[in-house]
């Protein structure tokens, strides 16, 4: 795929500066350049490298004013960022997987299947499941007894969508991730542990993207639900009956314990741990690594462990540094303190 | 599956309280009720939902007396709980799934395989590994090479049993988990790191369950052990020659590093942290995200990272969030001080 | 396979102080000696176990003296731990894995593959494909489009490497580990989240080691980078364009956000988190459970979340854990300057 950065710059509704010729086949970040390549400069930090840069080609902003010689051409457009972003994707659509039923992949006589489908190799879709069009199934993803997705969504390879649970609409799972392992519930029995059946299932809305070796598990009764638009990364544990509201975005290896409800627009960093039963309100930002062991009301800003009011954790650890010095000059206080009592006594 | 509530009642021992005949197809948590559906009432802190539920049917207790009109039918119980799971337990024996070897498993011929099995597509059962009776391999699951499975012993899709693990009678393993993994073993040898063998296996005693996506190493040499009735939650890691006491629950994302020892009948957290060669106690409780780093008595209550007395901890982390205030009195007794001192020597 | 006592010295340039004919059958941890078995002492620490050991052998340093009666033969060398790997790799190496190409495996006709391979049931090899010589391919392995394995290297069971990734020679990757999925980018527009494509690759050099069900994402451009010889445990997160440098060795379920750039020879404990863009030197120490902020410069050690230097850090905590005590000895200073000020007043 070859492009020349005047055609580029049409896609993009951009204006070159430079050679509308140069001929373009890679894209590259802007450290890293080659000849060939088209890279960007969105954050200015990294202006410098425009310099030097071996790239062909590189997307900058309209206002952008070099402050030494530009070796590359430039194409100008309003927000390099966006306009990378639609880049990317024209490029990853000329990617697509190979479609069509792979051989080897088993689907039960009783599954339903929708039209433009991939379906990879040793992919298992067991009876009463309902795929829709336009999904691309990996190779060796496994979806459950009666579980249903909508259309265009893509579960990478193993990925493992269990019984009865559905996804909606225009969502990506990433390999390795399992929707619908039981909840961890136990019933204390005479010196031992009871299990709880897990009869519920996942509900996952439009729009999700879920990382790999992910775990949500189903829900006791009802359902464990992903709201439209939440984005979760890797290795994420989601339990039981736990609620993420719409476009919440939570970063990787975080968990959160069975029942509790997340707001809507909620960041949560990575490493984060939410105990269960708890109500998270909208528009909540977790700081990496927070335990956050009681309610969060909307818009609140929270970490440590257990978490509270992020500028307040800041502050309370900038004198828990100090904490060595400070205790040194309590004794000295104390010192000071005995003498003056000691000489009013003595006078 | 239709059942009436004085049918439901005589299979708990309980008594209807309103309508007999009723008829129930559903199970629902409390605050989720729908027509036709049986839901119960267990914590007193959920009653109001009671008097507005769209249920058909709630188990409660005995000695439930509602404080505001009740529409639906009650079935009175001993142990509303209790009552409900097993309920949950008939629900889910109904669902069993489907018994058979697939066609597209893979059964090397010198495996042995007991009668009364479900082995799913694809999955994987090599040489010389044994299956007992009534056992449930789901989908694209791995039994490696001279592994045994006692009796009614489910692997969920895509579980990875190793060669020479064993896994004792009625365990549940969930989706994604690996048995058996190498131990993290690394000599520092020149300037590398120069890998030491890992030739032990993995002993899963009856009655365990583990989460998904879990990852449980060999030995380097010998076994690691998890003991009888132990629950493990999702995306565990457990390393090399450690040992878990019988019925230790541990809460998701929990590491523990190798060769540690863990008591029987411990509570452990999410997220928790566990260094290597250490003894830990019977009774243990260790608080979510904490992180221990010497032997624990039995009965202890830890949390912090590293850990110490959870109660201390908790005092501490209270004077923790006070710091900036504490410093600043500190200062002005500072100022005081000086005062005092100064006034002293002026007189 | 049984070995006698001589032949395991002669093996090792050992010399044997016992019985040269003992045979051996099997290897043991030194606390748990069974006869006909070999085990090792390295630490000191464990010494009295040989004086009680029922193994038949004990591989001990040149300069060992016993201070008790010891009843098995010893096999003396230079270094027993190193000489105990040496007899292990042997042992391991006598269990290699079944070789040749499994009949269920699915290679596309487009895939190029070396010789003296294994590729186990159910294993996928995508088009494009390349394998060396000599590689261990397990069961229900996806090695994806265009992905590329150097020589000797080990997939263990259910591994993913996905589209363009590339694994160089004598690499070891764990069961469950996905290789290449999408890095976690998304960029706000309007009132959701748009995904930014993910176009780059992995790249893996010579001699890593990767543990089970780790998720090592695909750059955003260009590669993400685990250098020659690093190794990493269970369960860890490697976001996109992360790049890792040669011999660092990661503990379990750490994680390391976009972009960071981890230094040669570093150790990182288990569960550390490390922010995004960040640089961090060679020779890095840091302690489980802390999180990184910040750059770090080569040789630092550090703890904490977020971290400083360990030594500080540890000096901070010992205040912490006596913060309690500390404001009690606060509020009584406070009470003997307000005395203090009130009988100066008083005079």
């Amino acid at each position: 795929m070859v492009f020349t950065a005047g055609a580029v710059a049409a896609l993009l509704n951009g204006a070159v500066d430079g050679n509308p010729d140069a001929t373009l086949n890679d894209v590259c970040p802007i450290e890293h350049g080659r000849a060939g390549a088209l890279t960007f400069l969105a954050n200015p930090k990294y202006a410098h490298h425009l310099y030097t840069t071996a790239a062909t080609a590189a997307i900058v902003a309209n206002d952008f004013v070099p402050t030494a010689k530009v070796h590359c051409t430039l194409i100008r457009v309003k927000d390099p960022y966006a306009a990378f972003a639609i880049l990317l994707e024209q490029y990853a659509r000329m990617k697509r997987p190979a479609a069509g039923i792979h051989p080897t992949a088993f689907i039960d006589a009783t599954a339903t299947v929708g039209n433009d489908l991939f379906i990879g190799a040793h992919a298992v879709i067991d009876s009463g499941a309902m795929v829709g069009n336009g999904c691309h199934i990996h190779p060796q993803v496994y979806i459950g007894r009666n579980a249903k997705l909508g259309n265009n969504v893509t579960l990478h390879a193993g990925v493992r969508l269990l019984d009865d649970c559905t996804v909606g609409s225009n969502c990506t799972i990433h390999a390795g991730t399992v929707i619908g392992s039981d909840g961890f519930g136990f019933a204390p029995s005479d010196n031992a542990y009871g299990k709880v059946p897990q009869i519920g299932n996942v509900v996952i809305h439009d729009d999700v993207e879920i990382g790999a070796n992910c775990t949500i598990d189903r829900a006791t009764m009802g359902s464990t639900v992903i709201g439209k638009g939440v984005k979760l990364d890797n290795l994420i544990q989601v339990a039981h009956n736990v609620e993420i509201g719409e476009h919440t975005v939570i970063a990787a290896q975080t968990g959160i314990a069975g029942s509790t409800k997340i707001g809507r627009r909620c960041m949560i960093g990575g490493q984060v741990g939410i105990v269960g039963h708890l109500k998270i309100g909208d528009n909540v930002k977790i700081a990496a690594q927070s335990g956050i062991g009681s309610d969060v009301k909307d818009n609140a800003l929270m970490q440590g462990s257990p978490a509270f009011d992020a500028g307040n954790y800041r502050r309370a650890y900038v004198s828990f540094r100090g904490l060595p010095k400070t205790v040194s000059i309590i004794n000295e206080l104390r010192m000071d303190v005995e003498e003056l009592k000691k000489d009013r006594h003595d006078r």
